[in-house]
């Protein structure tokens, strides 16, 4: 392995770094040129996605044109979905035609198999540790449960998950029975993913914020803990846990097991240490909004953030939610090259 | 003044109260088959705003209908943009086709004057209190300044920010100038409603939620606190400073010299009472969509909402977020009708 690999797993597992690794949520993305050639030539996202070669290729272009420290697979949360018996198109929102919100719904839901359904991940993986020969890490990832639930329920993107509150509060037990099977779903995904080369995992859980504490404690925690302690080559291999919307949350999700809790950006980063740094690392959390001003005040807000977390070990550097694809590739190069500089030991 | 009156006031100065009170954000809204009614004898969103007849119809409905404690006046927080020059649309979301980005755009803005721009205002709120004859208190209301910008620099609805946030980081000298603007509207427009008979006013500040705490510090909270300390009648009409998305920023929002913090629903409102809640009241906060659930589940949730809080005075019960379009009013009857009685003292 490399220096990279190191940086990037050494800092989730709090080992000691000479800096501060960076790698970016949503990079492999529209805001590259080069992505949308591969887009194109791909015919649409989901065939882009099931495309080994091309997914490689466009997971791999952050690495080369930005200067990242980790890979990211290409994919999306929600194509695993599609093993269990969902019709899932993107126009270019992700619309699932037959949702799920009865019992019948959930007893319809397929057995996930992996090697089946998801072939192409674990092809993808083992085409970017082949072609990028260990210059950085690849990290995997999965929708959480949660989340999963949220896009089954109401058919795809919402803003109101009034279907999603219904079912789970008004049906507790359907609800639990949902999120058993897709807690199963991700455990054997993820598992798939370690097994096929993924030297770091990322569970995105987007939608967990719209819950109180005491619901995430009752509907979330327990299969977000029982992910976590299912997954194998614990040791090797970090567990992250990102959230959006998640200072209400913070104290419990530091308790899930992950090894990384990824920060969205509205929390300080200095503070959320304070609270939880004692158990796990952290990875963030600077606007992604901030890459639409200036090179100095990027400079400046990213060197902000480095010094809050302080040069401890435990910080892994990101955006806290996904780039957006109208940003200027050399704004990110800007941010990607001052976390390297200036975070040095 | 009636009980009801006194309730919501009492409250909201933490005085005993009987029970605590209740009404809920958006409560004159598409969710009434009334309101429909009425909204298509106006023609127009906007014009329904500009009619001070069906306005005031509409805000009054649910005082008849639901049982509320308090009728807010019907409006929108865009509208008192039209006079500074704003050229705003309902398509049905705002459009604003002249946005403001530059410094010429911010020195073109014309200085407010709510008894030319905003007449309509000062007649709904008159002829509420007229027609409900003391049976409820009235809310006056306004968007914050920040919130405000960000319509005015987007150019309408957006789920990015983008160009707020280049404009707030990169040009900071801009940005305040905007927001000085901004806030002497506020107070204007905000004065001219206690003149005219508002009982209780309301910033909404719904996106504030995505700045850090330090970023709210600096650009936000010195504009709240000057609106609130430039109101009149300090000591009968109670501040209320509303945020969606607040769990980071409510020990700041507490320091704003509002009377009552309006949270929404993630957060714990027992936990934020102890945090917060020796500086100010408490406003909501169950979760809008709990009323898609049964009405065992919304009876049993707002139980826990207001068990949580305890008996002491200064709690408004309200949903964390507007009530939408697609609930059923009979729902809403429950909630209330449980508030009213579980919650006497």
């Amino acid at each position: 392995m490399s220096e990279n690999n190191y940086l990037l797993i050494d800092a989730a597992f709090k080992r000691p770094v000479t800096r501060t690794p960076v790698w970016v949520m949503r990079q492999a993305g529209r805001y590259l040129s080069e992505y949308r050639e591969v887009r194109e030539k791909a015919g649409s996202f989901l065939k882009l996605c099931m495309n080994p070669e091309l997914a490689a290729e466009v997971s791999i272009q952050p690495l080369d044109i930005i200067g990242v420290d980790a890979v990211i697979m290409f994919s999306d949360i929600l194509t695993p979905l599609i093993g269990i018996g969902t019709e899932l198109d993107f126009v270019p929102g992700p619309v699932i035609s037959n949702p799920v919100r009865t019992g019948s719904d959930i007893n319809n839901l397929k057995p996930f198999n992996p090697e089946e359904s998801t072939a192409y991940v674990g092809a993808i993986l083992k085409l970017i540790r082949k072609q990028i020969e260990g210059r950085a890490p690849v990290i995997g990832f999965a929708g959480a449960p949660f989340t999963l639930a949220c896009y089954l329920v109401e058919g795809g993107n919402t803003k109101l998950f009034s279907k999603t509150i219904q079912l789970f509060f008004d049906q507790p037990e359907l609800a639990h029975q949902l999120m058993d099977k897709l807690s199963v779903l991700t455990i054997d995904y993820l598992n798939y993913q370690i097994e096929n080369g993924a030297q770091m995992v990322q569970l995105f859980d987007t939608w967990a914020g719209i819950l109180s504490p005491e619901d995430f404690k009752q509907y979330i925690l327990p299969y977000i803990t029982r992910i976590f302690d299912s997954l194998d080559k614990k040791n090797e291999v970090p567990r992250v846990y990102y959230v959006n919307g998640s200072s209400h949350l913070l104290p419990q999700m530091a308790t899930c097991g992950a090894d990384v809790i990824g920060l969205d950006w509205r929390t300080d980063i200095g503070r959320v240490k304070q609270q939880i740094g004692d158990k796990v690392a952290l990875q963030g959390n600077i606007d992604p909004n901030i890459l639409f001003c200036s090179k100095e005040i990027i400079q400046q807000r990213t060197k902000q953030i480095l010094d809050k977390f302080g040069s401890d070990s435990g910080h892994i550097f990101n955006l806290g939610h996904g780039i957006d694809k109208s940003v200027n590739p050399e704004h990110l190069k800007a941010m990607v090259e001052t976390v390297k500089t200036y975070s040095v030991r």
